[in-house]
């Protein structure tokens, strides 16, 4: 029996014989149910694929030859692979493992990923460098079935394949993207894996494996007839690649087999392989909606996941898809719109109550958004839930396609701000910076569900697109579903006033801490709900500058461009001088910890507010310390 | 003879008999060569589809049916269809007729375009609309074979196949992108053009589609015999769609007929129809280049363009690719990449010189970046030359692949400013305010080309993402290529003193022209040429706010989160009291025009800014007027 903790590398995978390597599958399955019970993680995915990675790891020769995991979220059995069992207790948390690849933690990470369909670009990228240097490595990309209905997953595609350079493709296939696949593609993938010759081919595919060099000179002598062996020209032979599948990703011996085949070939290789999601875990196993892909820690024995909130206490994410859920009830111009992301955005009830107005478009942002658009343009009246870090990817489609058609969609943006656990590619904190200076856009930020109620409901009666962001955390709901939203008066926002020493501008839930701060330290100061966070509401603006008291802006977003960055160009604009301070992250990219401890590091946490205040109270009435 | 002018709507192509619709195309033809001849615009995508907009005219019922045009530069043809002949020779210019769709235009023009690859995704929407509200339309979109190619095109067709919808999508063919097409996927498409059922399959569909209603109920019955009459499964059945092709595309009864076997039936249909780019103006139809595709006056006797330059004045284009060769001479790390713009960022030189380091991907700028990405990460310094823009389109793939990996790729953004004649979908205004807020991205614009030289070479030798900006225009060169680079102090400015009450920062060649009006006008001011607007030169930038003299930032960009903006955070962080001003485009869409007249709408001619000055020193000096 192996030690996961003493891996130092994935050298003595080649000593094994087939049995060991199933035996260490077991174990590192055994080791991920176990850690992953206490930390939470990307269960699912990564349970599917440990035996692809462990013959991954046999077959090439890490770091010498390129492994490049697409997304980067089933990349666990690579990290304990790689040396880094050890770390698994510290899995996602602050100074701890990443759950993605990361280049600082192992020369075995060559390639850094986070968001969806990538890794194909990426490899041609290493593909080319290789060629142009007449080096030999093998570049390997493994990439799922769902980041595959990606645009730029099929622009690398289409680049790859003509090269006829060698590469290695593995599209794991386990029939779902994150939650379950949509799109013609899947009918595609369904129909390889269904396909009467399936069970035939995989036989095939066993014999001519054993006799490897045979096989080898064959697939070069006679690539036709070998394709009639598999199966008729499928997408991926008309788009250059030599296709070999499905193959039974849990199966070992077939996988190694299949690999070594793929070696010996001097062209664009895809290997099709079958995995279960969650496999060896049943309650992941069984699950069909998704809520295994990634999640909190959970009870082994029952599959309870242990952090069951509170019925009344609901994600923000859930708040506003039962927000919209209800105005759709009386509006029924409302669609709802998801790339791949009905659970995490909890679209689940919208649904269920309008099945004909809810489409997943699948791992497909730019699409989400112009589709919108279309839908817009007839005179519905959708909504899209994206994740901010997401919603980067369709910058084009919301500039170009939305606002510069002025077209009334509503953009739920969800995990506004910093999140837990995921790190750098998840920090929703650029969304205000790069999309305040699209023209007809409006930015808002909700305190509570009620404004977020009433925002919303404003917000699906304009002529315009709305973007309303939301952060990753939950809040207490009493009854929300039986308010009556208000319009709100666009472009306004509201304050309250403890004193009028010093006003903090702020959006979003941290609006009402900062209030319960200052009541709790009893400062002289006025809060203000900056809600909407474009336009401004220059009334209001006005009103505070032309008190001459100084401004603080304090927000959980990049300091550049965002709320601060408006009011100075607000103030400079109109020929004003003022004190205007501003409280928000720096220009650097936000690792993974838990967000409390985040803000501690960045100056945003509440003692670090009630430092600033002072200061500046001081400072303003003279008095020193 | 029809009397292009006269023409009111569509509707009177219902009473014309193909010999007249043949006239009429012959007609457009020639109008067409003889008004672009006058006013330059893409001549080789509209001399393509005259017959196929002719048919789709004939065939469809605008503006009840949808026509959606992908891009937009092959709309001219539907122009005039619907009244807008007389239009054409203010064609691109100042309040004249766009080049591409525009709503406020015409009831025709249902859904406005200008970048590529987005019309499937708009089409999914109209559809979805439709049937969601038991309505009969057709939405038909046609689309390149080179928009095809872009990722988006691609979810969209993944989404629609899925839907089993009613749609019909027209693929047309012409054999380029703009300029010759590349990728796995033009395999595909010549694979089918060249299949030796072409001409048997072109026979049949005539045969058959004489017999119209007989043909429907034969298609309706047994799908699959007629899959067999013309091709075995292809790419775009796989994906759910009912394919018919390839059709010769200036053969209006062939078309005409596919067209209304396409409206018979309940489902999604690809039409691929093959044109010849140019058709009908020889110097266009020898085009293997694409200098055709988008033009300016030209002479039609001789095919040659009129706006002849000296051969010292190139365009910024050139420039950059030329320094760009010159600097791969000494450099074998760097590599040129493109996506689909070979002619458009002048690239042919360094193809040329190197064609194993020249990469054309396509219409795919985020495959564009990521692949570069990958091409640094294995120590190559990879050159992306993109337009402002499209550089839109890739706004994640430079956040989260490029910049978070701190990859040395150096990006060349083209069109950067305002651009003649294309309009809102072009103006390249946005770039600075989306990538500033991105950490570790450096942003830069030379004031001439000896400074693009000198930054070229320095980005090369830098270990982090560098966009350098270069406008649209052209500039004098003498003896560029003998010139020997300097290494640029990486964050600093220089600076040219005429006096000190007005310190002026701008960049880019802007930075010439403010030099020359303070010299001819006398100002006693400073003007800083701010190379770098991302990282400031605090330093120089320190000196200037210790004078507390007024400081105007200028620039050709959104005055929301550009240069202008970051000088205002940075005097507030730095908790200055500061009079600092800007001059820049305001918060909305800018519409199309010849540079020079929108400067002046918008106030950043010679004049606005000589009165700003003035402005500016008068209420410092304390005089009045």
């Amino acid at each position: 029996m192996i030690n996961l903790y003493d891996i130092k590398d994935p050298r003595f995978l080649k000593d094994l014989s087939i049995e060991e390597l199933e035996q260490l599958a077991a174990e590192i399955r055994k080791f991920l149910i176990k850690t992953l019970s206490k930390t939470g993680g990307h269960v699912a995915p990564n349970l599917g694929t440990v035996e692809l990675t462990i013959a991954m790891h046999r077959a090439f020769d890490s770091p010498r030859d390129k492994l490049i995991f697409d997304v980067g979220h089933q990349i666990y059995t690579h990290k304990i692979l790689t040396g880094r069992a050890k770390y698994f207790d510290t899995l996602r948390q602050y100074n701890g493992l990443s759950g993605f690849p990361k280049r600082i933690e192992s020369e075995h990470d060559c390639w850094e990923t986070g968001h969806s369909s990538t890794s194909i670009s990426a490899a041609a990228g290493f593909v080319y460098a290789r060629d142009y240097r007449n080096e030999d490595y093998h570049v390997v990309a493994l990439i799922g079935d769902g980041a595959l209905t990606g645009g730029m997953a099929f622009e690398g595609l289409n680049h790859l394949g003509q090269t006829g350079k060698r590469v290695i493709i593995i599209l794991n296939d386990n029939e779902m993207s994150i939650s379950q696949n949509v799109g013609a593609f899947t009918n595609i993938l369904i129909k390889l894996r269904l396909h009467p010759r399936y069970n035939q081919a995989k036989k095939l595919s066993t014999y001519f494996l054993k006799e490897n060099r045979f096989f080898t000179r064959l697939v070069k002598r006679t690539h036709a007839s070998i394709k009639r062996f598999f199966l008729q020209s499928n997408i991926f032979e008309d788009m250059g690649f030599e296709y070999f599948g499905p193959l039974d990703g849990h199966d070992i011996p077939t996988l190694l087999k299949a690999f070594e085949v793929s070696k010996s070939l001097d062209k664009p290789v895809l290997l099709h392989v079958v995995t279960q999601k969650g496999k060896g875990y049943k309650p992941a196993e069984e699950d069909t909606v998704g809520i295994w892909h990634g999640c909190g820690p959970f009870d082994i024995e029952t599959g309870e996941f242990k952090c069951q909130q509170d019925e009344n206490v609901w994600s923000w994410s859930k708040i506003f898809s039962e927000i919209v859920t209800e105005l759709a009830k009386k509006d029924d111009r409302i669609f709802a719109i998801t790339p791949a992301m009905k659970n995490g955005s909890q679209l689940g009830c919208f649904e269920e109550a309008f099945p004909d107005r809810f489409i997943d478009v699948g791992i497909a942002e730019q699409h989400a958004l112009t589709f919108a658009g279309g839908l817009a343009i007839q005179g519905l009246r959708p909504y899209v839930a994206i994740y901010s870090t997401f919603l980067q990817r369709a910058y084009d489609q919301l500039n170009h396609d939305l606002a510069r058609q002025n077209l009334p969609v509503v953009i739920g943006v969800d995990r506004a701000g910093l999140v837990d656990g995921d790190g750098e590619t998840h920090q929703g904190i650029y969304d205000i910076s790069f999309s305040r200076s699209i023209p007809n856009v409006a930015i808002m930020m909700p305190k509570d569900p009620e404004e977020a109620y009433d925002m919303l409901y404003t917000a699906f009666n304009r002529e315009q697109v709305s973007l309303i962001r939301y952060p990753r955390g939950s809040y207490r709901v009493d009854g929300l579903l039986s308010y009556t939203p208000q319009e709100i008066e666009y472009g306004t926002w509201t304050m309250e006033r403890f004193g009028d020493d010093l006003y903090i501008l702020s959006y979003g839930p941290n609006v009402q801490s900062i209030v319960e701060t200052v009541k709790r330290h009893q400062l002289p100061v006025t809060v203000i709900n900056a809600r909407f966070i474009k336009p401004l509401d220059t009334k209001m603006l006005d009103s505070i500058l032309e008190t001459n008291k100084p401004v603080l802006v304090f927000e959980e977003a990049t300091k550049i461009g965002s709320l601060y960055s408006a009011v100075l160009e607000y103030v400079h604009d109109t020929g004003r001088y003022a004190e205007v301070h501003g409280m928000g992250l720096p220009d650097q990219f936000i690792p993974q910890g838990d967000r409390k401890r985040l803000l501690e590091d960045y100056h945003l946490d509440e003692s670090s507010l009630v430092k600033k205040i002072h200061t500046l109270l001081h400072k303003e009435s003279g008095i020193d310390g």
